[in-house]
This record gives structure tokens, C-alpha cells and sequence, in this order.
């Protein structure tokens, strides 16, 4: 039977055997916890979002938010799955225990929150959201804000949301217009639309804290004019008294083809004069601030597709377990009995393939989490400068490479149903159409893959390519030692190619950048597919050496490994050949293209 | 301005200059026809298809077919709709003139078609299948079956279904438990259940005609022993008595993804003592039967998913077009205005990769149009005959590509619109929910590729793979004169790979046949890719020829062809390098696998 979510063992494979979990007990930070918590936390995550996320997943999708009195009214579950993600202490869990959290690694938190995305991302979205605005606050609010706002985002009584696009401006964050004045007591008045909101209204909780960005009328064009608020919904009442709405009108809700059970909202801040906020970190940073959490979403994004993903592939295996139907092309004989879907070659290819990607898109995920870890908590300074340098590398990968082809994995569970996988009596065709915004959200692959070649790669004169490449080739060095050196030199190999052709196009950019960029969401794709191959290389190697010693389910998980490990290396690798050849040449087809010859 | 239907430059450009349309004019069956005939037609369809199907395609999608009584109730626009495809003629438009038809060619008819397809699929499946339900009865009913329900299925009183699939057999066909009574008077009592019925019931028409799959009691196992009859909703009042419900029941709508205005029924015959049918053609024939209407739909499901790809293509282009978004990576003012999106390399790339897939596949299907119509009406019985055999050939491909890249290119349709791609204040979102269910109709990859690769490819000792092989390289050789040399010597390259590998698959097969089909899917994609690379060869060769003479919009319609076809030899050809590289190994990925592998 399918479960929806992440199975355990797998889970621990990832954190335990792959990446070093346990390690992080010997940090001071962690000094009070033991495995036995980490899991007891995976366990309790498992528990809340079988029982009360993903009974209500369907009902969500079919009943979408509704508009009532400028309210949105939400289908009645999710409020008591939100007070049960609260109340178990998720929104503060990687707090300080000074801050009231429990102090848990970032890796582990991320590990258990996939349950809730795997069971209903549509209500834990608001989760995500939550802890993300909470963070903004924690590293760059005033202390008054933080007195004020952050136990209750802690304990579920506000939600957090970030307000960035803008109806005319969409990607283009140097272009946004709304506004801020500053007013005599410290606190500004913002004016302007935000679309896309996503949390922007809700029933669940009695306040909502928009972070906002927008000029302080005066300041500079682009990007280095731009300052962060926190805008709540509800102002507090002062000396005593009552609290009062803010200037924030819910302007309309979005309606989308997934996620339809987090509101999607249009916000019109300052209708009636401005809306009260509060500058957040210094004037004019306000875009370098929300990238913290603008990163934090995207590795969010990473973890949500690979959960959907996963989601998939387990409920898709469940049913060609299950489903008998045809022969093996062997057998001729009408009379004999039908065998199960699994049986099939092409039906175990499609598992495969899922397999590949959604545990490929969760291993890579938790490993930036764990170099999120390293670059907080690591006690040796230059390994935490490392680790954010490489993760800084490898975020537009993980953000991109798990929505990619993690849609491309969900509709592969689609076809393993065949037409029983398009109707709504099984999630596949929901999960197909919720992991669709996934490519969107937090920024498109065109925007990632600029963000790639054209800031990553060039930044520090390529110190992160490097640090990329030789922590890839060391891994490497030692999966041959674990007997997978033909894995290990094709990925070698690989690596050769990435900086050969990275070298040509960094050279090309300063000659001409809009030749050098054209084909940047082919580069992300191919940088994808190596990065790819080296998790599955980290996960084979970790079955490689535990297989001999293991027995039973366990074995058999190794030997599942190993054999997607092995699908990757034969058939998404190699595609990248044609990729680099194209990227060398700097390849002009869609550049040359003219608007006039389209139709 | 975005148009619901495809250009009339576009369907002009295919079926009179990379198609010899025109030239039907010289067959008899054609000799009072002209191409103002074929002309008006395609005009008619045009309007007919943006005056009363786009309407109502977010109509039709928002409110399913409603269960009301033992019926299905649509959404009222769908029988103005259906009344005017019918009253225009376009259910009997290739009928013969004395079975009241018009005597148009089948490529004109499906070139008209594309446009009800762009505009609306869930409404325009009606027709397709009625058209081919009338088809089967055309070409096997008796004269007095004829008699009775063709008339009225060419002018709409009747619709049509095909009642293949059953709730516990799905793709294999040959375990159906459908069975059917002989009685006396030459009549069946039918009994069973069929489920994905599209069209199973609908409030358009006064009668159903399903043509079902059913055993003759006493039939042999499998395949072999499977008849065709028809099976009418309601039965003919006998000597002047009324019309009466025959025993078919409405057991349930399916609810699905897409489609929404195209009920998919669970239908039971014979809940009250038989359903009244008559077989149509030879007992236990009813799948060789089958497989012309099976056939002709493969073909209609190739230009559905051919024309919602090139719908999406065009509404994302018109989007493009219009809306301003960010600057150039070369201009770094940000005070300088806004670029269109369609200015940023990326976005042309996801808009000619739509291009490709979309006019491609179109093109793909209409050749076949081509090969059906020179196999019915080709004055030399050789070139019949060598007609049939290559549609054979490329049926699978016609049925499997335009649905996979069509998807891709509704996804990437989606991708240049960001986050209003998947709202639904755009039509984007539901057109890649409608294409994702073309993947499945008539039959998966999965069916195709074994049916490419385990029966056409070794027909007649590969009679039909040379014939395809030979025709392609005569088309290289005159698109190489016409200056397109390098494409054609890519093209013939693939070719030989294409010939190697099928070859070394056609023997495995023989020795270790499940292993030899194991990537079946993988070579029906591979060898989809070599012939798109043709049919992009083809279009480039008519452009090249006339670009010269060209001016103006139609001069730029060429130079998008040629770098349509471009983009196809430089990114999509050279992916199959690394697919016969697996398929020329037999690679074992996939069939290695364990069930107890994989979680």
C-alpha cells in the first residue's frame, strides 16, 4: 500500500548513511540531543501529516479558498492541521532554545517537513511561509519587532508572507513600485500592489505578517533602491487599546491549476492612506535581506518537489503491485493468467526513472540543507565560509532540478496508471498539477540559470565552480574506492566538460553577455544532470559499502540504490554530451531567432 | 492577438507546399473539386471553430458533464457547437457523394478538423468519434445496418463511440469478457461492462451508436475470438412502434484532468436481459476490424495534441509579444524601459522549441493524412499499397510524439507566461491538462513502442522499415540539392544508426524476446526524433525553394520554418546518440529491476 509519506528508511538512509547527521551531535548546539530526537521528530512529522494533512489533500484541490468579506475562507481541515504543525512545535523547531525553539538542526527539520509536503503541499505551504518570514525577522528585525512578532509566528497565532512580485513587473524585482514613506515615529506608510502572494489571506490565524518590499520614496532606481518591511495585517492597539486593521485589502484571490488550497492573493497595500510598516535591516539592503529568505524558499521549493515526487513514485508502484494486466511479450497463451503491472519492463522503467529523480531531487535537497547546517553551525570558520560558497553554487540547481523533473517524474506516474492516472479517484493527476507551479515558483529556470552562469560561476573568479568540481572529484575518488569507478571516471569526465565549457562561456559573457547567457537554462540543465549524478554516486557509494553486511528489506533497499544509481549513469548522463556541444559553440538558434518569423 | 485556431498560413504552407494537396485535384474522386473548395472549407472550420467552440472552452472545462437521471448533462453551448460541425457537413465530408457525402480528401477534412481541436478538444471529440464510428459501419456494416444508422451519424442526429477497453483488462485487449448471445433473428444479446467510453453518453444526440468489442459465446481465447458489434442506445419501434431504450446503462462518469466537456462513462450492457446489438463484419474479426477506426483515431489523437500544442504556442507568443518584463543581460541601467519578453533569448527559445513541436507534429500528421489518402485513392494499386504499409509504419510515431512534445510544449507555454501561466484567467492551464490525457488515449508509449518495434518493424521481414528508410533518404537527397546538406547528412547518418540498431533489436527479439522489447519505449522516441528531423527536413526544403521569390510575412514564415528546422538538427537529432547507444546495448537497467527493489 502506498504511504503518503516518505518512507523512514529511506529517510534515514539519506540523513544517516549518506549524508552525517549524527556528526552534528558533536556540535555544542546539538550537545543536548541524541538520534533518538531526530527520528523521534521524523516520526511525529509521519504521524501529524498522515492523519491530518493528507486526509484533506483532495478536498482542498476541489474546494478552493473562497472570497467573503475581503476574508479567505479555507476548507475546515487545514486549520487543525496548522495548529497541529504548530502545536508540535515545527514553525520554531530550529530556534534557539533562548528563542523558545528547540534548538534541532536544519537538515532534520527539512527532512520531516517532506511529510507534510508529500501528504498536502497546498496546506503546508503556509508552514514554509512562516518559517521563512520568521527567520527575515530573526536575523534582521529590530528587537522591538521581534519582541512583538516573533513568538506568536513561533506558535502558530500569525502567519508570515513574503510580498515581492508586483502585477506589472513579475521577475523583475528592479523594476517594483510600491512605496514607503517615513513617517515622525520611526514607521513608514506603504502604498502599492503585490500579486502572487501566496498566504496573503487566510482563516487560520488572527494575524498575518506581510514582508514587503518597496522604495523609500527617494531612493535609488533598480535594485539598490529597494527596503524591507514588515507590514502586518492587524496593528496592535496601543497603551491598552484594541487592535485595528491595517491599510492591507485583499485585492483578489488567483485561481491556480495546483496548490489550490493556499491562496494565491492580489494585496493592495495603502487604499486608505498607507498601510503601517515597520523597516526591516538597513535601508535600501532590503533585496540582499530577502535573499536569505528567498534562498530558504528555494530550497523549500527543492524539498517540495521531491516530496511530491516521491509521493508519486509510491503511489504509482502501490498500484502496478497491485493491477494485474497483460502478458510479458514471451508468453503467448491468452489462457494464462494476467501478471502484475511491475511486471513489465517498461512499467519497472517508468518506477525507475521516479525513483531516480524523486530520491536523486531528495538527497540533493537535504544535502544543501546539511551545507545550510554547516554554514551556520560548523565550528571551524573556514568550512562554514565553504559551505555556504557551495551551496550558494548549488541553489539554483536544487531549486530547479527537483520541480523539473519532479514534474517529469509525476507524470510518469500518471502513465504507470494509464487512464485511471488522468481521473480524480488517485492523486496522480493532482500531484501533477501541484508540482506544475513548482517550475515557477521562487523563480523560473530562465532566471535560475542566469543566476547560475551569470553570477554563480563568475562570482570570486569562479572560487565556487572549483569548490563545486573538487568536492565532486574527491567524492568521486572515493566511490571508486567503493567500487564504482566507472560511475566515478563518467562523472569525472563530466566535470572536465562542465569547466571546459563554463571557462568558454564566462569568456563569452564579457564579450557579448547576451550571446553568453542565451543558453543559460540549457547550462542549469546539464550542470543539473552532472550534480545529479554525483548525489546518486554519494547514494550508491553509501549502498555499496553497507550492502555486503545488510539482509532482508534492507538489502534490498541498497540493491534499489544501486540499480537507480546505475539508471542514471546509463541514461541521464550521457545526455549531457549533446548539451555541451551545444553550449561550446554557444549555440545561436533561439538567440538569431526574430519575433517576426515566429507565426 | 492570439488566434484559437491555427493560421490559414500555416495549414496553406503544409498542405500545399510540403504536401502535394493540390495535386489530388488530377485524381477522379476529386476531378469537380479545387482548391477554392479545400480552401473554403478550412475557412469554414476556422470560423466555425472561433465562433462556437473557443467560447465555451472554459465553460465546458468548469462545469463537467453533470449525472442527471441516468444521463449526462453538458453545458449548453457544446450543441450549438455540435449542430453546426454537423449541419456544416463535416461528419460526411469525405463520404462519398452517393452516401451523401462531399468527396473531400481526408487531408483536407483533418486539416479543417485541427481548427475544432485548437479551439476546444473537449467539445470536438464528439465529432471525431462519431466520424469514425461511421467509418467502421461504412466499411463493414451490413446493407441494412447501413441503411439504418449511417444517415443519420453524417448528420448529427446520431453520435458515435468505440467500446473497446473494460474495467479489468485495460491495454490488453484480449482479455475482454464482454460477451454476446446469438438469437434467433440474426441479432446478439450483449452483456459486460466498458469503461473509459468517451462520448458514452451526452444530451446532443437523439441516439448512441457504440461499436463494441465483445465474444461470441463459445469464442476462442485472446485476441482471436473477439467480434464487433454494433450496439445502439436506443432501439428502432419495429413495424411503426416507438423507439425504446435498449438495455445499455450509464454506470458512471469518470471525472478526470482534462477533457472535461467529453464525458468518459462506465457503461453497462445487458443489466436487463441483453443489450440488443448486430455484429458488424466477420465473427471474431471484430479486432482486425477494430483497428481501422483504432487506426484512424491514433491519427485524430496525433492532430488533437498537434493543434492544442500549436494553440498554446500561439497564445503564449501573443503574450510575449505584449507584455514587458526586465532588461537584457547587456543593459545593466535600470532606468532604461522594459523589454517585451519575447526580446529575452530564453523565452524565444521556449517559444521556438513550441514551434517545433507543434508545427512539426502538425506537419507529421497531415503526411500521414497524406499516406491514408493515397492508400484509398491513389490511381496505382502499387503506390496504394506502399502507402499503406508506411502509415503502418509511422502510426505509432503519429499517435506518440505530437502527445509527448505537445505536452512539452503546453508545459513550456505555461513556462513563458510565469505565474500567469498557471492561473486560469489563461486558457495555458487547461490546455496542458487536455493534451496531458493524449498521452494515454489510444493507447500508451508503452503499446506504441511495442507495437513499432515487436510488430511493424518486423512485418513482412522489415518491409515497412525500408520502405520508411528509402523514402527518407530520397527526401535528404533532394533537400540536399535544394541546400540543405549538412541537415540531410545528419539525417542520413541517424538513418543508418536507426537501420543498425533495429536490426540488432529485431534479432534479439528473436532469441530473447522480452529483453528485446525491454526499451521499446526508448526506440519508439528515438526513432520519433528521426522522423521529425525528416518531416522538419521537408518543411525547410519548401521553404528553402520559395524563400527566394518571398517577401514580407510570408518571406518571414519561411525563415522561421528554416530555423525551426534548424533548432531540430542541432538540439533534438543528436539526443538520439545517446539512445542508440542504449538501445544498441540492450541496455538492462529496467529490466534488471526487482519489484522489491524499489522502496
Amino acid at each position: 500500500m502506498a504511504t503518503a509519506t516518505i518512507s523512514e528508511r529511506e529517510l534515514a538512509f539519506l540523513l544517516y548513511e549518506v549524508l552525517d547527521t549524527a556528526g552534528l551531535l558533536r556540535r555544542e548546539r546539538y550537545a543536548e540531543h541524541s538520534r533518538e530526537v531526530f527520528d523521534a521528530t521524523l516520526e511525529t512529522a509521519r504521524q501529524l501529516a498522515e492523519d491530518l494533512l493528507a486526509p484533506h489533500l483532495r478536498e482542498g484541490d476541489e474546494n478552493e479558498p473562497q472570497f467573503e468579506n475581503g476574508r479567505a475562507r479555507l476548507v475546515a481541515p487545514t486549520r487543525a492541521a496548522w495548529q497541529a504543525i504548530a502545536d508540535a512545535g515545527f514553525l520554531s523547531a530550529h530556534w534557539e532554545q533562548a528563542e523558545g525553539g528547540l534548538q534541532l538542526p536544519e537538515v532534520v527539520l527539512r527532512a520531516a517537513m517532506s511529510a507534510f509536503y508529500a501528504a498536502n503541499v497546498g496546506t503546508a505551504a503556509y508552514a514554509m511561509l512562516t518559517i521563512g518570514a520568521a527567520n527575515l525577522l530573526r536575523t534582521f528585525g529590530s528587537p522591538q519587532l521581534r519582541a512583538r512578532y516573533l513568538a506568536p509566528l513561533g506558535d502558530g497565532r500569525f502567519a508570515g508572507t513574503m510580498a515581492l512580485t508586483e502585477p506589472s513587473q513579475g521577475s523583475a524585482l528592479g523594476d517594483i513600485k510600491t512605496y514607503a514613506v517615513p513617517q515622525a515615529d520611526g514607521s513608514y506608510r506603504v502604498f502599492g500592489q503585490k500579486m502572487f502572494i501566496s498566504g496573503g489571506e487566510q482563516d487560520l490565524t488572527e494575524n498575518i505578517v506581510h514582508m514587503v518590499l518597496a522604495r523609500i520614496q527617494g531612493a535609488p532606481p533598480g535594485v539598490k533602491g529597494i527596503s524591507l518591511f514588515l507590514v502586518p495585517k492587524i496593528l496592535p492597539g496601543e497603551h491598552g487599546a484594541a487592535d485595528t486593521p491595517n491599510d492591507v485589502a485583499l485585492a483578489g484571490l488567483l485561481h491556480k491549476m495546483g496548490w489550490r488550497n493556499t491562496t494565491s492573493t492580489v494585496l493592495s497595500f495603502g487604499e486608505k492612506g498607507g498601510a503601517v510598516g515597520w523597516l526591516v535591516g538597513r535601508e535600501h539592503q532590503g533585496l540582499a535581506h530577502m535573499f536569505q529568505l528567498m534562498n530558504e524558499a528555494r530550497i523549500g521549493v527543492g524539498v517540495m518537489s521531491a516530496s511530491i515526487a516521491w509521493r508519486g513514485f509510491s503511489e504509482s508502484l502501490a498500484y502496478a503491485r497491485e493491477r494485474p494486466q497483460g502478458r510479458l511479450p514471451s508468453n503467448k497463451d491468452p489462457l494464462s493468467p494476467q501478471v502484475k503491472l511491475v511486471e513489465h519492463s517498461d512499467v519497472r522503467r517508468m518506477l525507475l526513472v521516479q525513483k531516480a529523480y524523486a530520491e536523486g531531487s531528495l538527497a540533493l535537497c537535504l544535502y544543501a540543507c546539511s551545507l545550510f547546517e554547516d554554514q551556520h553551525t560548523h565550528p571551524e570558520p573556514p568550512a562554514r565560509a565553504a559551505a555556504g560558497r557551495l551551496l550558494d553554487v548549488l541553489t539554483p540547481v536544487v531549486k530547479s532540478w527537483p520541480a523539473r523533473y519532479g514534474a517529469a517524474a509525476n507524470d510518469l506516474a500518471i502513465q504507470v496508471l494509464g487512464g485511471a492516472g488522468y481521473t480524480r479517484d488517485y492523486p496522480l493527476e493532482q500531484l501533477y498539477r501541484d508540482q506544475r507551479l513548482n517550475m515557477i515558483h521562487e523563480g523560473t529556470e530562465a532566471i535560475h540559470g542566469i543566476d547560475l552562469l551569470g553570477r554563480k560561476v563568475l562570482a570570486e573568479q569562479g572560487a565556487g565552480l572549483r569548490l563545486f568540481v573538487d568536492t565532486v572529484r574527491q567524492d568521486a575518488g572515493r566511490a571508486s574506492e567503493a567500487g564504482l569507478g566507472d560511475e566515478a571516471a563518467a562523472l569525472c569526465a563530466a566535470l572536465d566538460r562542465l569547466v571546459e565549457v563554463s571557462a568558454g562561456l564566462a569568456a563569452l559573457q564579457r564579450s557579448e553577455p547576451d550571446l553568453g547567457l542565451a543558453n543559460a537554462t540549457l547550462y542549469l540543465d546539464a550542470f543539473g544532470r552532472v550534480t545529479l549524478a554525483w548525489i546518486w554516486l554519494l547514494q550508491g557509494r553509501a549502498a555499496a559499502r553497507a550492502l555486503p553486511a545488510a539482509s532482508g528489506e534492507a538489502a534490498d533497499h541498497y540493491r534499489g540504490k544501486l540499480q537507480a544509481m546505475r539508471y542514471f549513469f546509463q541514461w541521464e548522463l550521457p545526455q549531457t554530451h549533446a548539451q555541451w556541444a551545444l553550449l561550446a559553440r554557444a549555440d545561436r538558434c533561439a538567440y538569431d531567432m526574430r519575433d517576426a518569423w515566429f507565426i
